[in-house]
């Protein structure tokens, strides 16, 4: 048994299969990508990594397995799913999956051939484990499988309060031992308990107040725009194959960006912060429908014409279009009297606050700060902009 | 100058009229006088008093008029009402207030009296203040009084954070600091700075789930309502008087009602958390409009009836009428793309979170352990309840 | 099984005796009790009690017992000890029990006749324990009492980390956590296990830097002395028996000053902050022997030939001579190299840390602020101090 | 004005030069490199950077410069001292400086070519700032240098608490809001006023406990010779310049350990934490003199010999001699009863502290897990160390 000092949790132990996993490659590889991504260029603490993340939500796991009464085979298999749960994601972790997902057809949670090879295959089927179902927990199925990823997972649990940790905005700050102890099973599904609709209610409001004020802030979006586009390129114009990039961490492909003449550029302006500015930043309503609905083709057809317009090369525009935001917690179960009802059927919060994420939703067009003015007018006509919101850097 | 440790703010520079007022007896009492009152007996940790609340709404006070470039008497006149605002409480603060009020027609903002006289008085005049101004601004009247009463007060940015601190309850964990950092004056308004909807609404939303896991938790109402409940019968039977009862602090009450013999049984049971029973405890539909709208004479009325038709001693049936929650932050003033608009009509989310505050509105009827049965009965038949909800202690 | 929200500890589970314990009166009774008694007046923020540290106390002793993997009627012993071991404590602490001693004969940790009688002792009874050998741990015997009371003891782990909590000084913040899992028993002691020299050594110097800030700052003695004082004199001239005294809470015994002419002139002092102050203030070279090895009465003789010299009344001296700091923790049994070796063996920093504490002890003669400086002159003078030390109040 | 949010100290406020300095190239780098270089294969959530180190130096002098009441230009050139203190760590930080130290013949704090060039040169310059100036202070120079390196400075208070809200580890939350109000000048020298003993000496002690546990501790202290001895072969073999070098991040110096054949293997190595283990691991009295008293010449010298004995590959082999630790804190001078004296003539904590350092001090031999008993015995051979300590990996 080893016992891990994590500046959220304390002492993490880590035991059995866990205790294995450790030391393998694609677990130690998630040291090297930050949990948050881009947000360090907004919140200079945010540096913290998947590796640990990972480590908490075993924790959270394992607390939650003890709570349920689950031991045995089953339990670690949930805790080998938690543990590897983020070993799919790519350099940079959210910001590059469009792109391997385009490229690969494969989401960062289908990890069935990840877990199933190497270091990581043997130390499971070592343990008695089945690649296979660690895998299918890792996509949510089962009902343990609601546990590692469903609206009451323990994924969520940890990256709140660790990202409020590191970045210093309190409101991921959740209750995180109140929910563990109102988790029950009902009918085979995972629920809260009887007098936790606050406690939902809470998990719902933090996520939606960090993802205003931290994981959808315009600098990051920026920052994982021009990290998108000059990837993209460099898969395009170089030999590096996909599944090669989709195994980097994120020095790496920072490094490869530096090395490859036409995105040393973007490598540069990404490491000094010397970052695009927004030339268009705008509501929902100012927006065309069928803008909204655009799929990457003609997003980057949007780019060409945009550049074109304004008379600038077409790197220097980038579209990025949001898309709905999700709200996986409103269908989160609750007791109530008896009943076991989703969240958004007895919370009057949760459509208020899918409309007040409506409201927040903006689309942005992004370029140098030199040619910014140029590519607005030209984003403006050529996707037929209502006039265009305020931008205030 | 003095430099006082705060468990929240760490240190707290105390200068000029506010050190003055700082060994005053009305400041000295508010040490005596818990900031959560009964809410101890759910949160033990909820120890903290009025007294450091008052400094941190002080130094709240005085980062805010830095912030907005506020100088000279006008400042010191709000600095001196933040660190007073709270001194015109009674004993175990809002849980007496009702008595205070009906009988002495004042309400715990009222300190023209209190301001004005003895050793406070001396200092504030010492020092170039009008008494008569400060207890303006404490019940918010003014430019400037809206930082200490009114939707964006600091009193609500200290007690949240400070509250969340000592219950080790999250949810009261604003971002402060980013709060003082947005405030501006508008067409002579306080309101927060463009970009800040979230920021509003992290107040609103902090103080709504306090208010349902702390603030409004059954078992602090119910002590409260047994206090209340003793010291009227201590002032309507005993010869003190109700000018003397609202000068005291939490422990002198205490003592009082333990001496007087009718009420030393209450005393009892509340020092030693032997507490009365949720007999009734019932949503909003199931309450009549009328039951609902009654009085304080009215109330008593009910608790006598139903007592009778109970067969139990009228001192053991407790109605708890909690009346409509209010929700300030809903009209706080923000810029938005340079207009200024209520928080209500930008963000959906405040009419979410007052439907939510309608269901978790919860009616009490409180008796001992013991005949909790006969008066749930009793008080289900005379109050016309339709169906009384499940009540899980 | 109940979880109890705590600031410090989050969740703390209490169970079986410890639950039924709960709710016993003299364990409520400790919600009367502040941890740090007249602290408080210098960091506000101090005001928990011994009721939430007991929780603390008795959720560390159920996580070492899990480590040590102490399990049935043994370990609920050391929990119901745990629980229970502040229960003897009189009113305002440590600031009353030189007073009890003296009268009772009898230590804080004594409390044999507490836990066999009344509604504890049926508890203990009923869940098969033996209220003699739950005291007996109280009082630190066999090998498992020294975690309730010995150099390693949960109570230190508790009110270290609590203590720096509330008062915001952050040198009590110790590493429990490490503490709890380097725990080991070695020939029937509790040892701390190879690896653990600095774990020692930190809650060595945690202690001491909160001894000298927090635990032994003039403001607390000097209150502590009137306390003392006006106690004495209430349990002399009134007909209240000690007893009684020793059963009071902070609250009733300020009351009960309060009540009696001769004390509420005190009673007023401390509960306004009109403190005395510091006449004299001085190092250990500076007091002679015989005046430091003086004994109770003999302090209580000084005091009187000081006023008399002095021209003042009698109860405006107060003598206040703190006796050599204890160092219990240098005693800790680590394990170095496969010895086990107590931590003054193996440590310089022990000796360091005990000439430190020697530096900084404090003789002081306090009295109102407008007769100190003749006070000062007469106990120079009385008690033949050498150049009495600089006062910076 | 821009105001950053930190985990730290909330908002920082950075104004003026420190704004202007934000986007210079040299301080975004700092950006790439971590504060703790190889302790988070030790603490996991240890990723904080030495940018966001730099901004809590600038935020701290910023408030010192405003407590001291020093204000201008002179203020303004502390500032920049602050904010670009670190621009002259070379990759992996303190793990590197012992190679560009023997190569370049500078320390990382000999900045004055850096500051005088470039985007930061022309910042300074525009801002009325002689860089040549800012670096003296940066080493320490003058009366406010000592500010900023110096026993009493603003790095030291900011990367004790820093680290210890990283790692986990609560020893370094010193009270730096005390320190602050502490530091006073007394003919022409930084002093800790009157009173402030032990809060030089929590300082002494936070540091010592943070070497003991965090930043000396074995397997960090492993990681940083494993990169020294590649580094040292990727300059030999390499083309790769010194200077080139000395101004690479993190991840640059990883990749090109990664793409020099030679140094492939340390790469993985390092970034899959597959390290060394620990031959010898002994104690100062096991060492002879001239072994700890050797240079980096005889300790290769030292490697080679050991390797032929053991007949293992030289690479295989690392010597870590750590020489004597520092202890700039016991030079602090604090102001005690009107006089001045270093903390070393006042405080026996001093003396204690510096033994206890010499009895933690560890030699170490390391290799890998495979060959490190034959290592063992040939290096206590070798160098003729006596009866190597126990190895409790």
């Amino acid at each position: 048994m080893r016992a891990i000092k994590d500046s959220v949790h304390d002492y993490i132990e880590v035991d059995g299969v866990a205790e294995a996993l450790l030391d393998t490659p694609p677990v130690q590889r998630l040291r090297h990508i930050k949990q948050l991504s881009t947000v360090r260029l907004v919140y200079p603490s945010a540096n913290h990594t998947r590796f640990e993340h990972s480590l908490g939500v075993y924790h959270l796991a394992d607390r939650a397995l003890s709570h349920l009464d689950v031991t045995g085979a089953r339990a670690d298999t949930v805790r080998a799913a938690a543990f590897l749960h983020d070993v799919g994601h790519g350099p940079y972790g959210h910001q590059t999956e469009g792109i391997i997902q385009r490229r690969l057809d494969r989401h960062h949670d289908e990890v069935e051939d990840l877990l199933a090879s190497g270091a990581v295959g043997d130390v499971l089927r070592d343990h008695g484990l089945d690649p296979q179902r660690v895998a299918a927990m890792v996509e949510g199925e089962g009902r343990l499988g609601q546990l590692v990823a469903g609206e009451l997972d323990v994924d969520r649990m940890d990256y709140l309060v660790r990202d409020a940790h590191h970045t210093g905005v309190p409101y991921g700050t959740i209750d995180h031992g109140r929910l563990l102890r109102a988790l029950a099973f009902r009918d085979g599904d995972l629920v809260l308990d009887e007098g936790n609709v606050q406690t939902a209610e809470s998990v719902l409001v933090g996520r939606a107040l960090m993802n205003a004020t931290v994981y959808r802030h315009h600098v990051s979006r920026i920052t994982g725009s021009m990290l998108e586009r000059a990837s993209t390129r460099l898969l395009d114009e170089s030999n590096l194959d996909t599944e090669t990039f989709a195994r980097m961490t994120d020095g790496q492909l920072l490094g490869a960006l530096d090395d490859h003449d036409a995105t040393t550029e973007a490598a540069r302006r990404i490491a000094e912060r010397d970052l695009y500015k927004r030339a268009v930043w705008t509501e929902r309503a100012a927006v065309p429908d069928d803008v909204v609905a655009a799929d990457h083709d003609e997003i980057q057809e949007f780019e060409r014409t945009i550049a074109a317009t304004a008379g600038v090369s077409p790197e220097h525009v980038l579209v990025d279009n949001p898309g709905q935001p999700s709200m996986p917690e409103s269908s989160v179960r609750v007791a109530v009297n008896g009943d076991v009802r989703p969240l958004h059927e007895q919370s009057p919060l949760v459509k208020g606050m899918q409309e007040a994420q409506r409201v927040q939703w903006r689309f942005g067009v992004y370029a140098p700060d030199d040619c910014a003015p140029e590519v607005a007018a030209a984003a403006e006509r050529e996707l037929g902009l209502a006039g265009v919101g305020d931008v205030n850097a």
